[in-house]
C-alpha cells in the first residue's frame, strides 16, 4: 500500500484529491507543504499531493516554490477537485445559533456571499486550515466552520448546508508527486511541467515561447516570479500538452534547455480532463523520423 | 583533370569564374545554363559553372528555375567576381572611328553613364553575350564590344579601354554545381544553400524564417517567386551561415522539413568573403550534444 503524505490536517480538499489519486493509500497528513514535499525527498512517502492553484486564488506560492527548489520531484498525475464547501456545527446547533463562523481565509472569501445572505449576524474568524476550524467547532472555540465535503467524514459534527461556493465553477488543482526519475507512460492526452530561468536578454521570453509555438505544442500555464537573488533573471513555470516521450515535447525541451542554464524537469502526466494533444501538421513523430532520416541521408551525402 | 562545363561562349565573365574555381581545369563552355546543368546530371560534366546572381540586375532567372527543376544538383563553391568591362576594337580602330558599339543587355546597362560620356555617338547593339559582341567585332559587324576581361585572352582584339563600370563595385556570384551527394567539408566560413516551397498559411513565412532566427542562423539571401502550377503556394530561395554538419543547420534543416513536403538542399560550400560562422550563445554543436544528453537521461528517467 503505498504512503501518500499530503497538504494536512485531515478533512482538507488535499485529502479529498489524495484519495481520489488512490483511495487505497495509506494517508500521511504533515502540516505545511515544503514538510509534505521533504518527506517524499527523504523517502518517508512514496507520494506527496499538493495543491498548485486554484480557479479563483491562482496559484499555490508555497507550492511553486517548493518545487524549484532542493532536489527535484516530479509530478505523475494532476487531479482538479470543484471547490465547494460544507457548513458544520455541533450536532443540534441551529442556524440561528450561531454566531462565529471559522475557516480559512481563502475559504471564507469563496463563501463571502452566501455567509452574508445566509449569516449576516455571525462573525467570521480566521483558522490556519479548513479542517482546523471544524476542530475548533468540536472544541466549542466556534459555532461553525466552513470546510471541505470529506470533514464531515472525520468529525462528530452536523452538515447544516452544503454545496457553498459563491463562484460555481471554482476548482483546485492538485499534483501527486513522486521521486524524480519516474515518469508515467504517455497516454496521448498528458501534460508536461517545466521551471525555466529566463535571463533578462531582449527577446529571451518571446523566443522561448516561439519555441513551443513552432511545435504547435498548447501552453495551459505560465507564470513568472522574478528570482530575488539573480537580479535580472526571472524563473517561468509552464505547463504545456504533450509528453516528454513525444517528439515535439523532447524537441521543446531540449530547446530550452539550450537557452537557459536552468530548465527543472516538472513531469509527464495524464491530463486530468482527458482532452486529446493534437498535433500540428509536421510535427506529430512520423514526421521527426522522416526529416531526421532526411538529415541523416544528406550528411552521407545520399541526397534523395 | 575535371571537367567544368560552364555557361558561355568562351571570354565571358562565368569562364573567369570557372578558371577562379581550378586554374587547370578542362573548361567546356555551352550556350545556356540548363545545357550547362544538363551535362553535369548527364556525367559529361564533373561540375558545372553558372551566376546566380548580380548585385545591379537581381537574381539569375534561368540558373533559378534549373537549380529547382528536375534532379538536384548542389553547390560545392561560390566565388564573386567584381564585375568590371573591357572595350574591345579590331587592330587599328581609335575611339573616334567607333560607330556601334555591342555587348549583352546587361552589361550596356552597366556602362551606360560611360558610353554616354566616351562614346557619345555610338549606336548601343545588343548581343546575346559579351563574348558574342567580341566575335561580331572580330566578323566586322561592329566596332566595338563591352566584354568580360578575360575576352581579349580568347579574340585577337585591342583593348582600348578597360576598368569599366558605372557602379564601381557591382559583383556577380557564381557557383559551382556538382552532382548530388557531394558536400564540401565544414572550413568555419560556410554558406548553406535551399529552396523550400511554403504553403499560403497564415504566418507560414514568419515561422519558417523564425525556425532559422531561434537557432542564430544568420540568412544571407532571401528571394521568392510563385509556383504557377500550384495557386497559393511559394518557392523560396534561402542562403544562410552554416554547414550541413554543424547541429544548428542540420536542426534547422530537419525543421523546415517538417513544415514543408518540398525542401530541396543545394549544397554547403566555404563563403568566397570567408567570414566566419558564428554562433549565437546555445547553439554550438557542444550545446546540442549537452541538451540531447539531458532530454536522453529524462527519458530513461536518469533524472540529474
Amino acid at each position: 500500500m503505498p504512503r501518500i503524505a499530503y497538504f494536512g490536517p485531515q478533512g482538507t480538499f488535499t485529502e479529498q484529491a489524495a484519495r481520489a489519486f488512490d483511495e487505497h493509500a495509506d494517508l500521511v497528513p504533515l502540516s505545511t507543504i515544503p514538510e509534505v514535499v521533504a518527506a517524499l525527498r527523504a523517502g518517508a512517502a512514496d507520494f506527496a499531493c499538493v495543491p498548485i492553484e486554484n480557479s479563483v486564488e491562482g496559484s499555490v506560492s508555497a507550492t511553486m516554490d517548493t518545487l524549484a527548489a532542493d532536489d527535484p520531484v516530479v509530478a505523475v498525475g494532476e487531479h482538479v477537485l470543484p471547490i465547494r464547501f460544507s457548513l458544520l456545527t455541533r450536532p443540534g446547533t441551529a442556524a440561528a445559533d450561531i454566531t462565529t463562523v471559522a475557516s480559512h481565509p481563502h475559504a471564507l472569501a469563496q463563501v463571502r456571499d452566501w455567509l452574508g445572505k445566509n449569516l449576516p449576524g455571525a462573525r467570521q474568524l480566521a483558522s490556519t486550515s479548513t479542517a482546523a476550524a471544524a476542530v475548533g467547532v468540536l472544541d466549542g472555540e466556534f459555532d461553525a466552520a466552513i470546510t471541505a465535503p470529506v470533514a464531515s467524514a472525520h468529525y462528530p459534527l452536523t452538515v447544516l448546508a452544503s454545496d457553498l461556493a459563491d463562484e460555481g465553477d471554482a476548482v483546485t488543482r492538485f499534483l501527486l508527486l513522486a521521486p524524480p526519475g519516474t515518469v508515467t507512460e504517455p497516454t496521448g492526452s498528458d501534460r508536461t511541467s517545466v521551471i525555466v530561468v529566463v535571463s533578462h536578454r531582449p527577446g529571451e521570453l518571446a523566443a522561448m515561447l516561439t519555441e513551443f509555438a513552432l511545435r504547435g505544442l498548447n501552453l495551459s500555464r505560465i507564470e513568472s516570479r522574478p528570482l530575488r537573488a539573480r537580479f535580472g533573471e526571472y524563473r517561468f513555470y509552464l505547463d504545456f500538452d504533450g509528453h516528454v516521450s513525444e517528439a515535439r515535447v523532447g524537441d521543446a525541451l531540449a530547446a530550452l534547455h539550450r537557452r537557459s542554464q536552468d530548465v527543472r524537469f516538472l513531469g509527464s502526466y495524464p491530463k486530468a480532463d482527458g482532452s486529446a494533444s493534437v498535433a500540428v501538421p509536421g510535427s506529430q513523430d512520423t514526421d521527426y523520423e522522416a526529416s531526421a532520416a532526411w538529415l541523416a541521408a544528406l550528411r552521407r551525402r545520399e541526397q534523395e
